[in-house]
């Protein structure tokens, strides 16, 4: 309250943030965005998911669980193996389990503590790949929507973002469109991450939106015009959008992971700076555990190929956690 | 003393600092960059020219000035006007005055204070432009020359910076020879700011050298794979410096001066970044003063021209010290 009645407005840059608290900055008539309203559609994934279904946006079956034996009719319903999830507070893979078969449901309720935890299930989607668009859409329904980019997952950890994806313009099209349908349908203003799947039949299927600049918008600080960034604070604050486009034919950015748990400053800062292109981002946290986003690096080039490997290079110098 | 026992180095972004204060830090064994060894050679204007001319470099006859006969005798030798300057704490044309004849001789020492202040005079330098060059040195020698640029004064106040210059390959490596031999002979380590003259009949003259990232590089931010302030940051961490390479064939950088005496925030700011590619930049001063730099606006393009086209365009809609 005191933050809020001193500035022009309050965003958020982490979305697991309890909504009653926020709801007083906007009781008290200061400007808040997103709005709680945004937010409320969002931190619950399956009210997201309802709203998205609502908004006619193609996504993967779920449904909310509420106990082992409902899971396992869904399972059935579904097929095994699909992926069991907390409704609140998940990312990065943390709050989620699948299930292979009716035999793991106990386990599954076990792990994520159906007892005390809403729950929902996916359908597994077999992508052939993962999509994400940074978007930021303006206070008065205005969209800035960035180049489609593909993203590697290991472990549900986000490794490399390659912009821009290597998929047809029709295809792109249709991610961008499912994107800005996404953002309108729970009114949000600021920039949001969706991320998408590509399936093997050629389908782009809506994964999640998160209401914040995101990993998969890094890329935009060195490769667009201007930066999601960039663009979160001219939407908060009321100001024209920027440039979405690229500045180089390519840009890939990958993340660095803490490689053990250990302090949070790297190893081998120097050498990868000696890499010329190399955008070395590290983020300063005191700690290192490993799989932690510690920071990541960015390059351009004329092709994601280049680009990749300029970056690769780069990041393969940089160990989080290590003793020196 | 307590910054620098808590860091890996101290380093500075004004030169007007009293390095007796500073030698504290060094004599201590904390790292200080640029030393005060460096500052020492800058700081007095003349003891820089002095330092400058024993490293074989060219420039505009100065002489220093210890009454106002002494600055008669000089005018005569060589030839009016002269610029009068204070041997320190001179910038943005703070502390000159360009004495126009014998009878202004006067005038000129009344207004600097000789009484007072330590002055020197420097023959005026009929040059065709103004060019810089940023460079920064690394702690082992090494070196990260930039661009040579074209600044634009008015009333020693830099107004726009075109990024190449337009000048022949030939006088560019002079003009990049010179600075680095500049910043070798102070022993200079970080981002240094040498400003030049092109003579009208085509010499390159050492101007001046600022011990620090200056207004000239401002475009390096989105101009160049690696910005004048990251390369600093490099430089006093002992780290590799980075490509000085543009990311466009053109960029320009135009200030935003202080219209008025008034607060520091601008207007026309939501206008300025309604033009595609203006990277408006505002620097949260508390006040605006008439000609104070108060901001500034960069913009990339194919040309020059395309480039200062936007960058003047987005600059003109911003007002600082007019109220709303």
């Amino acid at each position: 309250m005191k933050l809020a009645s001193e500035v022009d407005a309050v965003t958020i840059e982490n979305e697991f943030i309890n909504p009653d608290g926020l709801a007083a900055i906007e009781k008290c008539g200061h400007l808040l965005l997103p709005s709680t309203a945004t937010l409320r559609l969002i931190q619950d994934k399956f009210v997201q998911k309802e709203t998205l279904a609502k908004a006619g946006l193609s996504m993967p079956p779920y449904a909310a669980v509420s106990s082992v034996a409902d899971l396992q009719r869904i399972g059935k319903e579904f097929g095994w193996p699909l992926v069991l999830k907390k409704r609140r507070n998940s990312y990065d893979g943390k709050g989620n389990f699948t299930v292979r078969s009716e035999a793991e449901a106990t386990e599954g309720w076990k792990q994520l503590d159906g007892e005390r935890n809403a729950l929902y299930a996916e359908a597994f989607c077999p992508f052939e790949r993962e999509l994400a668009v940074i978007l930021t859409r303006s206070r008065d329904g205005q969209h800035a929507v960035y180049p489609v980019v593909e993203t590697v997952q290991k472990n549900h950890i986000c490794h490399v973002v390659r912009a821009p994806a290597d998929v047809s313009a029709s295809l792109a099209a249709e991610a961008r469109r499912l994107a800005t349908k996404a953002v309108e349908s729970i009114e949000g203003v600021g920039t949001f991450g969706i991320e998408l799947f590509l399936t093997k039949d050629g389908k782009v299927l809506v994964n999640e939106i998160a209401p914040r600049v995101h990993n998969s918008g890094h890329y935009t600080i060195e490769g667009c015009v201007c930066s999601q960034f960039e663009n979160h604070v001219r939407a908060v604050l009321g100001w024209p959008l920027g440039s979405t486009q690229m500045v180089a034919s390519a840009a890939v950015m990958v993340n660095l992971l803490g490689a053990s748990k250990g302090p949070g400053q790297p190893n081998g800062v120097g050498e990868a700076l000696e890499i010329p292109g190399a955008h070395v981002h590290v983020y300063g946290k005191a700690v290192s555990v490993t799989g932690r986003k510690m920071g990541h690096v960015t390059a351009l080039g004329n092709n994601v190929a280049e680009a990749e490997k300029i970056a690769q290079d780069a990041a393969a110098h940089i160990i989080f956690g290590a003793t020196a």
